[in-house]
């Protein structure tokens, strides 16, 4: 029989994205600087992190309480509603979020990371660094999606793309 | 104070990569074709899935029982020990694993994937589809893993690079 299984913060987001309705709202994830605070116990894992440009964050949506087998993206009608798991949203079985971000320094204990897209407070739960193999060149995605990533880049200053993604 | 954080799997691996000392070895995990056997009250949560052409399989790494704050990876004499957050070494606090892998089909309640590196057993924790934002398109990674990708390249028969790098 498998034994439950429990996860340990290995640190907390420190500086987060802004949740909705607090002052700042900059116009895109992608320019957010973010801090994380790596539990003590833990620091000497760090070591070389550094060498890398990019890591993926893991991290717990603490404050989501729900699990929903559907949604409808972006509550936007004529989307056609999918299943959690076609999605990046939060209602999921296990509330695990991933990001990939820049990693701009490590000080000590801290890592500042660009393009996290976590609540301060946010549990961190385990960091990877990103490597050859987490790169997909031509990635297929559904028409609603390349439909709302075609609107947010014509936004006015929306950086939909991460930095890195440039030409 | 934080909640226990536990996990509920979705699903398990049927089909997986072989151990070490099992009859059939290919040489490059990205030739290799798994089952992922959703469980019942989770496949509403699949739909739309399969409108994407990779998937970010989040699952646990349950044979693995230490943690090792530090590692020499794969042993190589002449790399430098590094913290294990600057490898994708399985000894971590938290013991999952995340593999970016090709989805080829959806039947039902079995994803057919190809390039998963997880053992026969594995439970699931989550799925997550592969979008834009998960690319980032030069990384920058550490000289020894630079090297290692080398090396393996030279191998013959050892396909290092999975076949959506290609050109």
């Amino acid at each position: 029989m498998l034994e439950p299984i429990c996860l340990k913060p290995v640190g907390f987001v420190e500086e987060g994205i802004p949740r909705l309705g607090e002052p700042y709202r900059p116009e895109s994830r992608y320019e957010i600087i973010s801090t994380i605070k790596i539990l003590d116990e833990y620091v000497e894992a760090l070591e070389g992190l550094q060498e890398y440009s990019h890591i993926i964050v893991i991290y717990w949506m603490h404050e989501e309480k729900r699990y929903k087998p559907k949604v409808k993206p972006w509550g936007i009608e004529r989307y056609p509603e999918v299943g959690i798991f076609a999605t990046r949203f939060p209602p999921r079985p296990n509330l695990i979020a991933l990001t990939v971000a820049e990693l701009i320094a490590v000080e000590g204990n801290k890592l500042k990371v660009r393009g996290l897209d976590a609540w301060t407070g946010s549990p961190v739960i385990d960091i990877k660094p990103y490597d050859y193999y987490d790169i997909v060149k031509n990635p297929r995605i559904p028409w609603w999606l390349e439909e709302r990533w075609k609107e947010l880049s014509e936004k006015k200053n929306y950086k939909t793309i991460a930095p890195w993604l440039g030409p």
